[in-house]
């Protein structure tokens, strides 16, 4: 029976542990910056602020024009860096064209970035420091540690090398602890014979944003399959729905457990990311 | 024809490049800080400073008593990163016991972290952000680059997860450039089967640590061979000699090109810490 691995009481781990770290009076802070009304982010905002309200997290969004100064920026996040209500600052991205991204990040206090996307803090993942990791890879990891997943000595495809979630991801997985001690493979766009790979795979944890991406045929007997995509297709009923980079319905039967697109890895992300604010507001307690 | 990837042609290049790079009055420095008289530290540091006074670059070795205290240390090196006469900080370690390794790479100032351990490089490493790259992977890429070893599809195998060679190649050899591009799969001592991953390989990075390991039945026929091993190992007329992590004898009929030791990968790392040391000092002067 292929096991299906839900999100759902997971997060429900996590807030109870959210709330069990905040005690009377804190006042956990985040403020995500938007630059420009898009709806996509305003909505993920919205959403994230009603999450944290319930868990006892203040969720703050700021929106500025899309004309905002690249000084201008800065000097709000140097403000936030230095404002000790605030304790984890975020950027929602993307950013208007003229803005310089990467300087932007690099202005975010690595002691407030709760995305984790300050090179200190990637620095620190690859060097196994205490830091903030980035929310995807932290579900994944999450995800195989709840429903008991061996990482040690399996063979891992990590499909997707970008810098918020493969690559991080990959280098979690060496790590010598209960969610490392992987063997790793990174595939990608310039992977040749990728199917070859996929087929030697325990795990295969999917990140290339490609619905559907992952067949049956590219699977081993057993598998386990992790999916982190999260694409939007046509529905000809209901407009469009959310699938992931593993065609589920396909490859459900050959793997030994599967997590579900919508209601998987992408639903934990939100947790991590508060659970980081309050990782944040602890540190700045200290 | 088994083509043998010395390491003499390409570092004479990287020394005349070096070379250009130091204008008249210019005096780049680098301070390596010695704990204790251990004689294989103070054998290289004594071979970086002749090699170091032959480009123009002066290397300083203060040496420090092993009684030397973390806020001693600590504050030497703040007095380092303040001196604008001193463009490279690095540490010979292992370090005294009583000593917090980490706090202490973590006060050198990234832009004079030459040997690239900074967690601050780290990322910029991860994040293909520019900085300091640690020697031998840098070595290992250089070495690739020269030797006009195509990288792009490729199936890489690195030998060991280590967080100065094995996790930052692996990094390295999946950015999207000229050396990068690969599928890379990082395999190490929790790794199960580890000739299976060695036998699929286009390229193998051997960087484990253990004399003679790679031995001519875990590699398949054409296979590019890099050794980043030096290991010493007792012989009979001479009472020690060095080799590395793959059986050089053995391999090399079998391999289509394969790197030495002496005189490989390990020759390199010099020359590529002297040009980190001309790096600091063109950022310092910006």
């Amino acid at each position: 029976m292929t096991e299906i691995l839900k999100a759902k009481p997971l997060i429900k781990e996590i807030y109870s542990g959210i709330k069990a770290e905040i005690a009377e009076g804190d006042n956990p802070k985040l403020v995500v910056i938007l630059i420009g009304e898009d709806p996509a982010a305003m909505y993920y905002v919205q959403n994230l602020k009603k999450k944290g309200a319930k868990k006892g997290i203040e969720v703050e969004n700021p929106v500025y024009n899309t004309d905002i100064t690249q000084k201008q920026l800065i000097d709000i996040i140097k403000g936030l860096n230095s404002d000790p209500e605030v304790h984890g600052v975020m950027l929602q991205k993307p950013l208007p064209k003229h803005l310089d991204e990467d300087e932007i990040v690099m202005t975010i206090d690595p002691d407030k970035d709760v995305d984790g996307f300050h090179p200190m803090n990637m620095g620190n993942l690859l060097l196994n420091r205490d830091g903030f990791l980035p929310s995807t890879p932290a579900a994944c990891l999450e995800m195989m540690k709840f429903y008991d997943i061996e990482t040690s000595g399996k063979n891992i495809v990590v499909l997707g090398r970008s810098d918020i979630v493969g690559k991080p991801l990959a280098n979690l997985l060496l790590r010598k602890d209960s969610t490392g001690n992987a063997t790793v493979t990174i595939c990608h766009s310039r992977t040749k014979d990728l199917a070859k790979h996929t087929k030697e795979a325990d795990i295969i944890i999917a990140a290339i944003g490609v619905a559907n991406f992952l067949t049956a045929d590219m699977v081993k007997d057993n598998a386990i399959l992790i999916d982190v995509g999260v694409n939007q297709i046509e529905d000809a009923e209901k407009g469009y729905r959310y699938v992931g980079d593993i065609d589920y319905e396909a490859c459900f039967e050959k793997a030994s457990a599967i997590t579900p697109v919508p209601g998987g890895v992408g639903s934990v992300t939100t947790a991590m990311l508060l659970k980081n604010v309050i990782k944040a507001f602890k540190l700045a307690q200290k």
